[in-house]
């Protein structure tokens, strides 16, 4: 007897038939003899609806706290409908709320981050052979007041309320059915992944695979919690993410991403002195961007140029926070980019292989995509190139360094 | 400078554009220089919609524990809401759910009781200036369970809140203006009310009339609260509410009320003995069916005969349960009548003057509308009749008893 917690996506409770659809794996896990906590999010499109309302009264910043009990209700109402649900089929179950599950968080409230979690009221559920139905997404801070986790919090409660209970593992429903080798839309031959290492999917993800959340990721591989990743339609078996130990196939390259929503600045022809790259990022940190790729080159004037990275939801701010910073320091120009792509291998074993960086630039080559920028890490290689070459690039990619593979062949 | 408690009903703020015109209201109230609470209930619609989805997944009778945690997501919707359109004018403002608020209730899933209130949350909010945002209807019990006060639940909850807080005033918004004299659409003369008696409104609210919940008018006058039922429409003054001593237009007859929604059942001929009574209504009390005005006459032979009235939504199930009964007790017959309506006159000068029972009578002999049923108390007088000459009944008895009066004519 296993202690597994399930997490259903938005999709995974749109409506009534899909509750009842979930109430019923629910209770079929249960009666294999497991203990088990359900954490769900809002119904498909009832958060959409409320950011809106949100928006009309609120304005375009609306009161952060009066946010979080907005949008809170999402969750509240999908608990209680699972709960019915789950009852009608003859198993006891209860719902609980962040409060109610003591799902303290810090007060920051549209972003809160987790302190702590109460078990004691969902042990006693289980204990009493009820299914727990928890709210994800949402918490309280010290003084009582509703907080939410932010984007893709509804995995993190999952995966924070699993690692606090200690269960065996902690399965993801979504319409995803697992973590593939690279996007089967643009790679017809692209495999699902049977496991993948915390690391490997923590790269993944913040390449912009959106299987899962980098928060929860990061919770799972600090308690070492094994995560399944897996479709809500159907019984297959899913992509589990677990402990590079238990990884047993270790694939060179597990995945090859890509990621659209980046746009491109330079920062041409600045004095290489002391203190400048930090003249150029305090500013844009100020301002709540996240830079990603940082490139700086010498040329042999003695001048520099910076080139870096930033979403393309931050380019304008960011392309004008970059000029004013330009102009102060004395660089010949500044530049934007908005055509751009960032394509990236993925892989444990890149470690132990030399010469992957160059084969990958190789590939490249012979499709003849220009490089723009390149950023590594030990199991990661990340390239920027012209928006129109992703998808060849991403295809010779796969092609060159993800073997066909014994995985059955995937049904498009 | 007063403090005031507002409450809106879900036509007040069903939608966007009327949440906003309650925010001006109560930013209007706060800028007089007035301390505000405001209490509000789900956007019309929205609890029909969660009680449909809870039909669909709990059944008939869903968990009255989740039903609760669904359905209070109405409210916290709208004091979200409600709070940004406030801070949008530019008002301090913060909203509080039933457990923010400490509104303690009995475990009584579906209909709890109110048990204490802990006003510190809301006091703090007003010396900071701001506005207390409440979300009406809901509670927690002592285990942190999320309650529901039952039908009219927001009423009574502003007017427990204001009986806690000392409010000055509790003032009733909806989209009814006052409380009439009798229902301006059977009786286009019916006048506004200036002000009526919580004694007079108890029997007129128990009578049909809508205007408020018995629960709250029991609250207010228990702690002397006035209360002020007015239009969320327009400006106009409504009617209070309040002691006996203040209202200066002593009427013998303050209103006449009809209510269409009871139904007749007569045990006929059973034998008169000690019991008799009992055992017809016992089994329907034990099925939770209200029986309200009873008649028990006795026949010249020795054998007697008991009527009475149930609401019509009970009156299948308390027509078969009669019809038991009356088998088992030797009755000579149960027969039922679905055909009728219960016409009223309430008012406290009742108590001086004799004979008014005795000049309704007449009014209605006059109009050759037979009496089937009389219920009487101290500022009442209560006849059942045929159901067709309801409207006929009103508007003589509305002639007869109610002064033209100097309120200033109602505008259709």
């Amino acid at each position: 007897m296993a202690l597994i917690v399930q997490k259903f996506g938005g999709t995974s409770v749109a409506d009534a038939d899909r509750i009842r659809s979930v109430a019923r794996r629910v209770v079929a896990t249960r009666e294999a003899g497991n203990d088990v906590v359900v954490c769900v999010s809002a119904m498909a499109g009832e958060t959409d609806k409320l950011v809106g309302l949100a928006r009309e009264l609120g304005g375009d910043q609306p009161t952060p706290r009066e946010y979080d009990v907005l949008v809170s209700t999402g969750e509240q109402v999908t608990i209680a409908l699972l709960t019915m649900a789950i009852r009608q089929l003859g198993q006891r179950a209860s719902s609980f709320t962040g409060a109610q599950m003591g799902m303290r968080t810090d007060a920051s409230h549209m972003r809160a981050r987790i302190e702590s979690i109460d078990t004691e009221g969902l042990r006693a559920e289980l204990d009493a052979g009820g299914v727990a139905v928890i709210a994800g997404f949402q918490g309280i801070d010290e003084a009582g007041n509703i907080t939410t986790l932010g984007r893709g919090g509804s995995d993190t409660s999952a995966v924070a309320v699993a690692c606090a209970l200690k269960a065996d593992v902690c399965e993801i429903y979504s319409d995803v059915d697992g973590v593939y080798t690279a996007d089967p839309r643009w790679v017809p031959s692209a495999r699902k992944l049977e496991k993948i290492s915390y690391e490997e999917m923590l790269e993944m993800a913040s390449l912009g695979a959106k299987v899962l959340q980098i928060r929860s990721v990061k919770f799972a591989m600090r308690y070492g919690l094994p995560l399944h990743v897996r479709s809500s339609f159907d019984d297959s078996e899913g992509t589990w993410v677990t402990r590079e130990e238990e990884v047993m196939e270790r694939l060179v390259v597990s995945g090859v991403t890509y990621n659209l929503d980046e746009s491109k600045i330079r920062v041409r022809g600045v004095k290489d002195q002391p203190g400048i790259a930090a003249s150029v990022f305090t500013p844009l940190s100020a301002a709540g961007i996240v830079v990603d790729v940082i490139i700086q080159n010498l040329s042999s004037d003695g001048s520099t140029d910076l080139t870096f990275t930033v979403p393309k939801a931050d380019y304008a701010r960011a392309l004008e926070i970059s000029s004013e910073t330009g102009a102060r320091v004395g660089a010949e120009g500044v530049e934007g980019d908005e055509d751009i792509a960032k394509v990236s291998i993925v892989g444990l074993g890149m470690r132990d292989h030399a010469g992957v960086a160059t084969k990958m630039f190789n590939v490249l080559a012979d499709e003849r995509i220009n490089i723009q920028l390149i950023n590594t890490s030990e199991i990661k290689i990340s390239v920027v190139i012209e928006r129109k070459y992703a998808e060849l690039a991403v295809r010779a990619l796969h092609a060159a360094f993800v073997p066909a593979g014994a995985a059955e062949p995937r049904e498009e």
